[in-house]
């Protein structure tokens, strides 16, 4: 499977600043994810039609925690937090959506999948300058975790490029990447130096 | 049609303390509205289920905003705000739910009716001490408005048992309570009064 990295809005920026930042990258990067805690229903919605108007693709887009939204707007799939709705009744009532689930366990991660997750994000791997007070989970909690579950984990939390390759060796299918992307100097630079270090790391030519 | 009582949640109070209340009064309202925007999806789906356990039938359950939750929780409705899903969308993705929509005037109000909102809530009509700034829309605005559209209108915001029979008078349908109910001393009496003020009117006994 073709390793995917996922971008993860601030919540920070404005709906121009992060749209015009997605329209430079998305052709590099295979899921946005709308995290917007402080945005209303309405806002959440208006920012997926911006991100449409400059051709991000409706199965790139991942919406967190608003399940109403992402149904009505018809992207990919939601991202559920401890505090969303359950990841089996969202399955129940919203066939059409995929079902990604934030875990901090592998007890979690392991409900989360009979539950019906599609895939799991899983953190924070390294250290964030978003969580400072948070011990990193590191990688050795993260091969745990992929050795236990059949659906794709994706790493999160303070990965740079360099970090990448061991997210990947420690068995997850994808990192998901927040200020490292929107909030770098160039954003599609950096996009394409997380791209690069992937693909040494699937062609093997990174030693 | 018989005029309704709906009682909506301060977002002040615990979940404890809102289903006790709910609990002793339901059975002299006809809606109930879980009115919690600091609330996550999770602890408003948690509420309904705390309503449910207290006797109160999901058929009198309407949730703000969160249309994903009334979904799961298969309950009545979704009151729909200025900052929500429109109406156009939650009725196309959402057939099972009835949809309130909150209009501030007439032409807002004839909107969401062309949209299908199911019936409108319309305020705030008299001095209320949750918005102390905001000149009141008054009597005179809901009968001009109830006069335009065909779905039920629901009145809202400041109403004591002594308004309520002009807000029927009006046109209203219904009126909604807030804190005159849930923050009252003895929130059945209250209920009781405004229900008896109720009456009266739809019996011609109140002169």
């Amino acid at each position: 499977m073709k390793p995917t990295i996922h971008v993860i809005s601030t919540g920070k920026q404005t709906k121009e600043e992060f749209s015009e930042i997605t329209r430079i990258i998305h052709e590099y990067v295979d899921f946005i994810h709308i995290r917007e805690k402080s945005r209303t229903a309405l806002e959440v919605a208006e920012i997926v039609e911006t991100l449409i108007g400059k051709g991000v693709p409706l199965r790139k887009i991942i919406i967190n925690d608003r399940v109403d939204v992402a149904e009505v707007t018809d992207v990919y799939g939601v991202q559920l937090a401890y505090h969303s709705l359950s990841v089996h009744h969202v399955k129940k009532n919203f066939p059409n959506l995929r079902i990604g689930k934030s875990v901090h366990s592998v007890d979690e991660a392991i409900i989360a999948e009979k539950q019906g997750a599609d895939y799991l994000l899983f953190g924070h791997l390294f250290h964030t300058a978003s969580k400072p007070d948070l011990f990193p989970r590191g990688v050795s909690q993260l091969k745990q975790l992929t050795e236990q579950v059949n659906i794709p984990v994706i790493g999160i939390g303070g990965i740079t490029p360099h970090h990448s390759p061991h997210v990947f060796r420690a068995g997850a299918s994808g990192i998901a990447v927040m200020s490292g992307i929107l909030q770098a100097d160039d954003p599609l630079a950096d996009v394409k130096e997380y791209r690069n270090r992937i693909e040494e790391v699937q062609y093997g030519a990174e030693l």
